[in-house]
């Protein structure tokens, strides 16, 4: 006789976190690795869960004055070349078209044939392409400011993927925009971190921390770039959006030239700004325990699944009637401005393979319907995010349900943070940086310390440190953080603290 | 003095067709050529008509069954070599990715380094590697059907290229569908077509034709390709949305098998469909006129444009109050499933210059205010397809919004429909089938015959007289075709008719 094993997932999060990471995806189908060498696919399961991203993202992005737009996937091998720190950034992980058809290779297959003029790159990201287009479209003040946002794929070519989390090929939208003052192109690179700041704890339920990243961690090319960070449940740190305040650079780098309201020509100011298919991953390795994937009720592509419960053909129809019934007046209410989600799941397979399936994928609100339930005009309601489950009168059930769905959305961001509270710590001398980073608990041996917050002078003073324990500094939060103090490390005066941590 | 041309657009669709769309497109600002060979930027008015249609079709794949996945963007050149015909199809345009980084090259440039072990294709359709997954997915007759979609850029490497309707990268939709049966197979293939033909007709305005392709215009690889075919108003053709069944040519390629309930194991059969960015391109094409774009209300980014009028402050406040409260009321309102979508144009700009500014993006309805409009309690009315003006009272404006919109709607499918009913003609002999694709109009001699309806028993016998007169056979259409007759050109015995055409 087989043991059952404990719980859905194996290996747990204490056994081996990365492993569960890559068995939570499998088990709730969200996605795979392709044959193609980094790149994956993005199942129905987690590409409607990129969807609910996009769609309520996209309608933040309109929110604050945007529009979307199209430029090509490729990039002159020459464009890259302008714009020195940027092609030094991303030179090494692309990917090179250089022919453009193929012909028999005279032993049975193919060759590359019909070499370019000039290779192209395929997109790592479009600051280069889009300021090209941006140099025609903008001669006079009149023209700014442009903000246009672009939905697309990017390819980088990783030499260590995961999925969601690093593929050589993943989905993203970047936001390019053009200023006519440094001001309202810095206002603008804060607006956009803080919608990211918004949709990552109002919609992914996911607490996040604001920051400026330090010179030697920004984008290449830019002169300021701020992110949000976010702890996982190893209490690693994951930048799961960026915002970058370009300054003048790639607009002298690709002649971004305005005629100012006095007649003189200017160099415009840009910003730049983006998130990823990556934001799965953070979902994912935030919320989900042992038993699989558990998705924050607003993002959730379905909220809730019924299986209705029988034993025959006779107790099947009544089932299914109470189930109809059931399902329309639920589904004919609004959360979160989509009307909410259901699946009936009357599949013939065992019962506690259909529950552990739906366990497994995350949906939000699991509620059994069977004779003995409709006697009691009753359903039988599992919580995915507590596990609790209970058997609920189902009117009160129908009038309850909004509030269950946000109640648990609330309940995922507050354990969330809680988390990332318990494994937060101000320090603020060497031994105990070190201690933080390199102690052991017996109990949980893949567990390191979580966020360091520091006061720092510079950041080159610590580069051995950090690169010894293999912490980075993730950002200088935008929050909380105008008194000055003393650096942790050099004893100097230091103007601002710091989040330390180990990160993806 | 300037004279003022007589239409917003030069040339005019008659003086020189070519030309006038590429114009349109300008005027309109819906995309422009980029510095990358081939590829188009779509600017943000033709990305938003590009959104339209996407959550349109969108909604019509998912209420049909079809759930939306993402597979990669490259494709190993092992995998096109496996379908013969499939190759043969694509392999001469194709973008190959050979390397995967970029090094200096000793000349103060870059070159490509870090060779592919195997070259990679960038999509130009996603059989191949999709299949590739299939063939892992399906094991039994319990996981069939799949019905997925895919939204994505794919590119062929065309040496002519014209925005929209060919360009080396452009946007689409690829659905990708398995099947235990033939009988299913090929139910797809039908209903995805009719899907096509309803979003044409029902939502582009744009009349369309369904039908199959002649083995000679078949997708390479499939077993019978379903097409719409829609008359443009130079008369040409122009292939709209294809949907293929693919028999087991691709699940033998890729060894799609399952096990059926009798345990045997089958080849399974599969089908592909799918729309582009060149619908835009047929829309522009079928719609516009010699002022420019003409949208159909159902797609339009905006319903309406208001352009308040006035003198001074003091008219500026009564007219933006008024503009303000006549906006709210119609934008309460829905149409086609979405809110009124209603632009207020107050840029100091002159008013003229502003009217043709819309009139030239083609906004349905135009209403301009001024203090006279006010003082009538009315507004002046533009329509965008009739050039119809009128002044309205404001309150019945209001009430009537949503039957002007229809009016439109309708109106631009009825003239589009007229259009190709005037320019299809039946053919029975090849002298007036010859006379038809050559006559010339000696006032428009840019115009050839349109469509001919010709009764063919086999296409390879037409094939010199097709070539000569750069006339193809479009479709065998499937209504309305179930009378036998006599081929045009042979006499011998035929079962159908096809639509004849020079296309695009």
């Amino acid at each position: 006789m087989n043991k059952a094993p404990k719980t859905a997932i194996t290996p747990t999060r204490v056994d081996d976190y990365p492993e569960w990471f890559q068995q939570v995806i499998k088990a709730a189908d969200l996605a795979e690795v392709s044959p193609v060498r980094g790149c994956m696919v993005i199942k129905p399961w987690g590409y409607a869960l990129w969807e609910n991203m996009q769609r309520v993202l996209d309608d933040m992005f309109k929110a604050t004055g945007h529009q979307n737009a199209y430029f090509p996937l490729f990039i002159p091998m020459s464009f890259l070349e302008k714009e020195a720190e940027h092609v030094e950034g991303f030179a090494k992980e692309c990917a090179v078209v250089t022919h453009h058809r193929l012909e028999p290779d005279g032993k049975g297959g193919l060759q590359p044939a019909g070499p370019l003029e000039e290779p192209l790159i395929v997109r790592p990201t479009s600051e280069t392409i889009i300021g090209s287009m941006y140099a025609k479209w903008v001669q006079s003040y009149r023209d700014l400011p442009i903000l246009i946002n672009q939905w697309a794929n990017v390819v980088r070519w990783e030499l260590r993927t995961r999925l969601f989390l690093r593929t050589a090929e993943f989905l993203w939208q970047e936001g390019h925009t053009v200023h006519a003052t440094s001001e309202e192109a810095l206002e603008e690179t804060r607006k956009m971190i803080d919608v990211y700041a918004d949709f990552a704890e109002n919609w992914m339920a996911m607490p996040v921390i604001q920051g400026e990243k330090t010179p030697a961690e920004r984008f290449p090319g830019a002169v300021s770039t701020l992110s949000i960070e976010s702890m996982m449940q190893d209490r690693k740190a994951l930048q799961a959006g960026t915002s970058h305040f370009l300054g003048q650079n790639f607009s002298k780098a690709q002649e971004i030239q305005f005629q100012d309201q006095d007649g003189n020509m200017q160099f415009a100011w840009t910003t730049s700004w983006g998130v990823s298919t990556r934001l799965v991953g953070a979902l994912i390795m935030t919320h989900s325990d042992d038993d699989g994937l558990v998705l924050p009720p607003k993002l959730a592509p379905s909220h809730i699944v019924i299986l209705p419960i029988y034993r025959d053909d006779e107790q099947r129809a009544a089932v299914l009637e109470y189930v109809g019934k059931l399902r329309e007046e639920l589904s004919a209410q609004y959360y979160s401005g989509r009307r909410i989600s259901i699946e009936v799941d009357d599949r013939d397979i065992r019962g506690g393979e259909k529950k552990w399936y739906h366990v497994k994928r995350g949906v939000p609100l699991r509620l059994e319907v069977g004779p003995k339930d409709i006697d009691k005009n009753a359903v039988f309601v599992g919580r995915r995010d507590t596990g609790e489950t209970k058997s609920m009168d189902r009117d009160q059930l129908v009038a309850d349900v909004i509030g269950m769905l946000d109640s648990i959305q609330t309940n995922l961001f507050d354990r969330a943070l809680k988390m990332r509270e318990e494994n937060t710590c101000e320090i603020d001398n060497v031994d105990d940086f070190r201690a933080y980073f390199t102690a052991k608990n017996p109990d949980r041996p893949e567990i390191h310390g979580g966020f360091a917050s520091c006061y720092f002078s510079n950041e080159d003073d610590l580069e051995p440190l950090l690169k010894e324990l293999k912490v980075t500094i993730r950002c200088v939060p935008l929050k909380d953080n105008d008194t000055p103090g003393t650096c942790f490390m050099t004893g100097k005066p230091a103007e601002k603290k710091a989040i330390f941590a180990k990160a993806y």
